[in-house]
């Protein structure tokens, strides 16, 4: 029997979700694998910290990239996170002395993964990162294998827990953006710091990610248009569900006849799309291929368990020699494509007004989208409000393209009868 | 550039499907996998058939078996169909020749798989068949690999277009399994013989190769208790979708005290599950995981496109040595589950019985269902009818014992008021 001996460096929810699993499963993995897997290193911040999981005799590095070189240690787990810093270290250290690297880090593969696949090739060594996109969800061994019969034409899907904890909090209650935040926190569902995750980045990342596994490209993170949740009002929601749509922030890669486009962004996908059905902390990635058509898989995003469970996935693959190039080709064939911009997307549009009550006001926004050859699929002008107050207009646009909706948007904003900076929200056509 | 020889055994859809992705993603797959995918030998029943791929230089061999034997052969194909006869034959060929084989074909792995595993294991011979469940979505892979850290508690899912398409279209008609069915035929979403499809059987033979995959456990389809779709009504279908449900032809693999319950049958699921909204021909799966949680897998189930991904996703994990036991582990160290009797199921049921209106006749059910210690969730009687004319009760069951619920139906079926035979459709609990 084998023996595969871990270092891991990250103790946080991660770590200790990891040492449980490894523990709860030994003999189930054993018998899987024929192989047992000790953890023999660990490295954290914090030595004294108490810590949720049993280590055991566990030799401790307060520097991760001695983990790296322990001569112990097989295979270095990194689960301390951020783009750079000691867990880019750690990667870098583990590849340059030929160990196989496991690591749940999002952030900088988006920012790092072309130039990280490249050393670990040059060295012969495995680098593998199922639980840094989706959680416990199988998408990077689904692209990277399962699907690569298939050329891909769009990869998108719901990456952000948080987001769509809210969202699908704001859409059940009603409440506003900021309410459901405050709550998402106190029950830990964000962080208390929660720009990364309503801001959009997070999602981000891992887009960057699962672009370069569906696309055979090198990754693009500065190319990936971001934008969060947070002018995402009640109104908009309320107005969604009128519409038969629901508001998703989704993370889309797409190839457009001028190369790919990647983006992040509230969208309005229609009710009765099995994805709109995600809803909490739930992931989704819908990915569609040339033969097999459209595949969605779902599950957690995050947390102790799923995470633990992908990372789990790679050390197995890596005891059975299961390998495959870290985005799906060796790293010197991926081909650069050029980054589609997103002025020239072209979709329909959800757009919210709020205007003065009076004649004449949706003739000249009608005027304003003519001009801009924006045509109105549908327009809906609901209640009456009393002298000064603002009623909304929400109009759905047929195809346009971005660059004309903004302009149009912009002249829209500078009519007197608006009183409201204009919310434009993209349809996605699943 | 590795050259990797392909004999390819069945040239049916599928088979013509496999030729058109290797042509046509030729660049594609020589750059994911640096290997080039030759079709050199060939077999069918009928050599004068038009075909509707163009398969070039290819070796024609009548018998499938000549094609394991054909030295210009690395990997063997199969895609016969068919438990036994020639695609056995031809498997157990190539094994003996110590060639990888890959497979499509379900009723085979159903009834011979572990036997297949383990001449494949004793050869060190790869045998993979992501085509043989669910199609297109790479479930095996899934299940095998990526969630390999986990304990599965309960696979489910819908593996049989035919009867999605035919309940989503009763669905969304209101017409009967009869009519949806002709229409289903002459659309050829159905074949002249539908036994096979809304029976249940391929459904079963998809869900004994899960069951294995998930529990590590020999392949045990008589063990798989099968019922189809035939007996489901347009009322029955009214009534779920009044009561928040939707009706479902599930198959289940479920570990309970006594071993692994494996059924598959029309399943009363909540209207707003994700799975509820997998509709058409689409296939779903859901494994749940002791870490992972639940995640859920959809797609296309069938035809040329789908099945060619699977197929290819194989041969390319062959090229690149990506192996893995057959289900997901060596196959002397499959353990013997027992098989949980169906008459000791606990759930919820869905009850439908048309009876006589007049005074009593509730009363009287409601005696029987006592005496099985079974208890009423709900009671529905709608309409009256005119004398002799037959209305429906339907019930809803807390949880009860199959063979308690059984026993109730036969005394139900015995009394006078009680005109036709009671339907019963299992709840299941998602």
């Amino acid at each position: 029997m084998k023996e595969i001996r871990l270092g891991i460096a990250g103790l946080g929810t991660v770590g200790a979700g990891l040492a449980r699993l490894l523990r709860q499963q030994q003999d189930l993995l054993r018998r899987r694998a024929d192989a047992t897997f000790p953890i023999v290193a660990v490295s954290a911040r914090d030595r004294s910290k108490p810590r949720d999981a049993e280590l055991g005799p566990a030799r401790w590095h307060d520097d991760p990239v001695a983990l790296a070189h322990d001569p112990a240690v097989d295979v270095v787990v990194e689960l301390i996170g951020g783009a750079g810093g000691p867990a880019l270290a750690l990667v870098e250290a583990a590849i340059a002395a030929g160990k196989p690297v496991v690591t749940a880090n999002k952030a900088m593969l988006a920012e790092h993964g072309t130039r990280l696949a490249r050393l670990a090739e040059a060295r012969g060594v495995p680098l593998h990162f199922e639980a840094a996109v989706a959680g416990g969800i199988p998408i990077v061994k689904a692209l990277r294998e399962g699907l690569a019969g298939n050329r891909i034409e769009r990869v998108f899907g719901i990456l952000n827990g948080t987001c769509n904890y809210i969202l699908t909090q704001m859409q059940e209650s009603g409440r506003e953006f900021t309410a459901v935040l405050d709550e998402a926190q106190a029950l830990g569902y964000a962080e208390a710091d929660p720009s990364f995750d309503v801001d959009g980045i997070d999602a981000a990342h891992k887009l960057a990610i699962l672009t370069a596994l569906a696309f055979n490209c090198p990754t693009d993170f500065a190319a990936v248009h971001v934008e969060g949740i947070r002018h995402v009002s009640a109104l908009d929601i309320q107005y969604a569900r009128e519409l038969g749509f629901r508001i998703k922030l989704l993370a889309i890669a797409k190839r457009t006849p001028e190369g790919i486009e990647q983006r992040v962004h509230p969208c309005m996908i229609d009710a009765e799309a099995p994805i709109a059905h995600v809803d909490g902390v739930f992931n989704a990635v819908v990915a569609e291929g040339d033969f097999v058509d459209r595949t969605m898989f779902s599950g957690r995003g995050a947390g102790a368990g799923p995470t633990a469970s992908a990372v789990a996935a790679d050390i197995l693959d890596i005891a059975a020699g299961r390998n495959a190039p870290t985005f799906g080709m060796p790293a010197d064939r991926l081909e650069k494509i050029a980054a589609s911009p997103l002025q020239h997307h072209v979709g329909r549009y959800y757009i919210r007004l709020m205007v003065q009550d009076r004649p004449g006001v949706i003739a000249d926004i009608a005027a304003v989208l003519r001009d801009e050859h924006i045509s109105i699929e549908s327009l809906l002008q609901r209640g009456r409000a009393s002298a000064g107050e603002a009623v909304p207009v929400v109009l759905i646009s047929h195809e346009a393209k971005e660059a004309s909706v903004n302009r149009a948007l912009a002249a829209i904003a500078r009519t007197s009868a608006v009183m409201e900076p204009p919310r434009m929200i993209r349809i996605e056509q699943l």
